[in-house]
Parts: structure tokens; sequence; C-alpha cells
């Protein structure tokens, strides 16, 4: 199996990336193909023992800034010479499997939509994450869409639900994922006007629809997959980490205030570093650019070599369980009467 | 001053909240009028020192319960027997300055819409709760609405921030609050069709509007006011509330993981629990039903005898500084040709 990975994507970059693709070459036993300044990542590999693995590179002139004002304006000027751009064309020409980025998740969804464009019938292309939740079993609750698509239309969500589904099925073993639809309620007939066109739609789909789910309804594990429009979840999405960063501030205030507070802290550091860190999704593994037509994943810009593995590990078990031919399927078989939609 | 309190609202009731009406009648010095079942109530004062106290009674037959499922049709039914909808008669009729109950948000909304009515000019009743932040001089974000009305249109959450404006300026005493809109992203341009519809308005309103602001930006306290559709903000209130459900719920196994832990989490347990109550926007005041015609005030359904002084604290303090007098000011000011809106 190969998988490309940008080189020159995240806020450390290069030196984390390669070293993470280094142990992943290792560690899966795969080949991983290093996208980006050629001089600088011979130059990052040279500081590593990768006797026996298989890291070919391949140079590419350019790279899309991390804080870029008009991301898509970058990535459509930069679609040939970009580390994102001359990654996911090995991609599309069949000489890589699946692409992985740290970098900007703008510039690369919209390198994605200029060099693989969209799955045939897949109207639009999502961004999704997995939440982490209460539930010791649950593998954690994809929400799609995060923010690539602020005004949406019903059939969308039905596609996205779909694509979750399978995501969450094939990834990460999820049995015939439960999908619910982000509402401010449970009951039936709660929500705006989009929720409550959409409801139907869902409930016909053929996916195990379990309703309306409710913002704690995430963390509460009640669904595998929860649709929404890329507004919402944008707002779901950021006010988690809000929350997150706002509590973790307070503990580490708390845990310094007073001597015994330091004392105790000291204690209960190491265990309470390791369960927070189990909360955060974005540090875990990488988000699939779904119905984009070629596997592409985006990970979080504050990835080390850890997370870099991760995503790795997460690409390879969608090539293996092929993600990508079952959207294609679903794209088919997803059709709407009004296709201008 | 003269505060009824709901005896017979929220998971405590009546004890904490009868107990909270003692406390607050002699720490505040005002009257405290107790409405709902009168036996009940005065059973309940029985076992409390009130010499000296003015805590009046009035009976109601009935109490909306809190977990209803159709909340309107019950608060509709019931306007003229219920603890709220008596309580609230007493403040359209001048007896009293001020409504608290702990009891169903969705109730208390219906039964001022009956009993109280909307100021005139305003379109729309929002709720709204003030968030924490990270920042010590912060006096938290009112966010609204959360919940009320998941289909708006632009002008009336101009309204909204109007009046989110009015209270954390008069009851928090925030000088020219900063009020932002809701979106993904912080950009101008950013936002859903009703974020892009609403933004020039507010700019041309005479607020202190700093444009668009993020879900991770609330507890950032980047504004003291926050206005977004009840759709968005039950979504956001809800997440926000699930994340601090799972980080509590995660924070606790790490501290009883391991002996280390344990005793470690001895020495942090009470620094931990303080700051992080700080956290509990929920459990600290009242939410206060603005745009209603009389000032009335939804505190937390788990509130005890403190959450309760609490609330009647906040809500004496919106009397005091007249704040339903500045929102009927603001219906008046803020009118738009297009008056079927």
């Amino acid at each position: 199996m190969k998988i490309v990975l940008d080189a020159m994507g995240g806020d450390n970059a290069p030196s984390e990336i390669v070293a993470g693709a280094v142990q992943a070459a290792r560690q899966l036993n795969l080949t991983v193909i290093l996208v980006g300044k050629e001089a600088v990542i011979k130059a990052e590999l040279a500081k590593h023992n990768t006797a026996g693995l298989d890291l070919p590179v391949v140079n590419a002139a350019d790279a899309i800034p991390m804080d870029e004002h008009d991301p898509a304006a970058t990535a459509r000027a930069m679609q040939k010479t970009s580390s994102m751009g001359v990654g996911m064309k090995l991609v599309k020409d069949g000489e890589a499997d699946a692409f992985i980025t740290m970098g900007s998740t703008g510039g690369a969804l919209a390198t994605a939509q200029f060099v693989l464009g969209r799955v045939p019938g897949i109207k639009r292309s999502p961004l999704g994450a997995v939440f982490p939740t209460k539930v010791a079993a649950s593998k954690g609750v994809f929400v799609t869409d995060i923010g690539a698509n602020v005004e949406v239309q019903p059939f969308w969500l039905v596609q996205f639900a779909t694509m979750g589904a399978i995501y969450m099925e094939r990834v990460f073993g999820v049995q015939n994922p439960r999908v619910g639809i982000l509402s401010n309620g449970e009951e039936e007939g709660k929500g705006s006007e989009l929720v409550r066109q959409t409801y139907p739609l869902l409930k016909a789909s053929g996916l195990n629809f379990i309703g309306n789910v409710e913002g704690k309804d995430i963390t509460a594990g009640v669904c595998d997959v929860a649709v929404t429009d890329g507004f919402t979840g944008n707002v779901l999405l950021k006010t988690a980490e809000g929350v997150q960063d706002l509590i973790q501030t307070t503990l580490r205030e708390a845990l310094t205030s007073s001597f015994i507070a330091k004392i105790g802290a000291l204690l209960v550091k190491d265990t309470l570093r390791k369960s927070l860190a189990r909360l955060d999704y974005s540090e875990s593994g990488a988000a699939p650019l779904l119905g984009i037509n070629g596997l592409a994943f985006v990970g979080h810009g504050r990835s080390k070599a850890k997370a870099v593995v991760s995503a790795i590990r997460t690409a390879a078990e969608a090539v293996r369980q092929d993600v990508l031919g079952a959207v294609r399927e679903a794209g088919q078989r997803l059709t709407k009467d009004d296709d201008a939609a």
C-alpha cells in the first residue's frame, strides 16, 4: 500500500511529519511517499535510520500556508505546484492509494475539488470529525458537516449521513451505525426547517436513523453519526474546542493555586494528562474528505509524529476497507429526480 | 422591593426554594412572595426562623411539571392556576417587581407570553444565558437566543442583541458591551444567509458591534453578547453542557484510577470543585426572559438554596437598574418599515 504524505503541511512540518512517516513505514509496513520540497525532505530523512524502509520523495515547489485568508484561491493558483496538489495528483493517477496532510483544511478541501473532483452522484463534499464520548464501548461520533457547506439542501444531508455511516462502519468497525440529525430537541417535529425537511428523507433512507439528537447527545454517545449543515457543525466543533480549552485552563490554574494543590497535582498530573488527551479528537487520526473522488485526509495542524502515524493508520484502514468504493456505490444509488440540486 | 418566587418549580422544590427565599429575604433585605400550594409552602416555612422577614404566601392550585412534553399547551391550560401563571400575574398587576422560577423553561416562556405578553415593538422573546470565559476580568458572555426561536429574521436578531447588551450593561455593569454575531468564521462575509443579512443591520445599529464570532470566541471572552438564532444557540448550549459533562466524568474516573491518583485527588479535590463550579453557568443566577413585558427569570432546575439566592440577587439588580424600562425604550426605538415581520 502507498500513502502520500504532505511533508510541508502543519505547524510541525517538516520535522515531525517526516519523523511520523519513518515510524509509520516501519510499524505499518507500507510505503509512505513524502511530497514537498525535495532538498528539505531529504535533509530531514537523513536524520533517521531509514534502512529497509520505502520512503520515496516527490518534489513540489510550493506549499499552501496554514493561515491563508482565501485558501480556495491559493489552492486553485497552486493546484499544480503545491505539495497538496502534487500529492493528490499521485492518488488521481493511481500511483498512491490515499493522501494525507496536516496543513490547511480549507486548502486541502479546495485542492481536492480541483485535482480529484467529486464522486459522481455526490452533490457536495462535507468535512467530518470523530468526537469522543462518555461511553467506553463507543468508537466516537462522526459529526458531519463541520464546516465545508454552510448552506445545504436536505438531500445533501442524506448523502453526508450515508458517507459518515460508511466511514464509521468500515474504518471503525461499527456495525449498522446509528445516525442522528442534530437538532434543538429530541422529539420528531423539533428543529429548523432544514431538519424537518431532512427527517423524513433520513427515515426512508435505509440508514439506521434514530431521529433528532442534541448537542449533549454527541458526548453521550447516543449515535455513531450526527449529520448537520456546515454552519451548525462548525459552531458545534468550535464550541467544543472552546469549552475544552476553558476547562483545561481552569484546571491548570486550580492545580497551581496553592501549595497543597501543587503537591496533589504532582500525583494526579500524568493520569489527568492521559485521560484528557483521549478527549482531544483533533490530535488523533485524521478527518476524511468524504465525497472526493480519491481518498484524502486532513489531520490536525498541531500533529506531531505520533499523530502522523495514527493518521496514516486511519488512511490505510480506509484503503483496506475500500471506503471510496462504497462511497462511489452510494453516489450511484442515492439519486434524486431534481438533479440540478 | 418585591420578588415573586415560584415555590413549586425545580428539582428541589419546595424545600430548597423556600430555604433560598428565607436566606434572600434576610441577606438582601427584600420581600420574597412565595407562590404555590399554600399549605406545602407554609409547612416548609415553619422549618425556618422567619422572624422579622417579609415572606408572604400566595396560593396557586397547579404547577407546570418539569418534563412536560408540550409545555406551551400546559402553560396555556394552566395560565390562571399554575404557580407560574399566578406569580407572573402579580408582576403584571404591579404587586411585585419581578418573577423567578426554577421550573420548566418552556413552561415559563409560554406562561410569560400569555400572562405578561411582549414589550410593544419587540418582535420575539429570546432565551439567553451568561457563559463563563477564560478571561478573569470578563463578566461572561450573554448568548441569545439559546432556544426559543428556531427560525428568525435578521431584524429580530438586532433586537435580541440590543436586549442582551442592555442586560449585560445594567445587570453586570459592562460598559458599552461588545456584541458579536455567531458564525462559522471571523471574517466579514463568512456565515449563513441569515448571518450575512444580519451583519449590516448590526453594523448600523449603534451597538458596539465587533463582527462575527466563533464558538471558541465565547469561552475566550472576545465579546460580551453573542447573538444567534435559537436553533444554533441551543446546539451551542447543549454542546457546551455535553463537553463539560464529558470532561468531568473523565476527571472523576482519572482521579480514582489508581492509589496514587486517589491520594492526589484528596489534595486537589476542593480546589478543583470550586474552580469547576465557577464554569457552571447554569448553577449561578438566572436567565432573563427578555422582551417579555414584565421582569421574569428562569433559574436552573437543579438549583439549591444558594442558587435561589443568587437568582433573586440577579432579579433585584434588574429591577434596580430598570432593565424593563430600557427594553421598552428599545422596543419603541427599534422599528422597521415592514412591521408585519
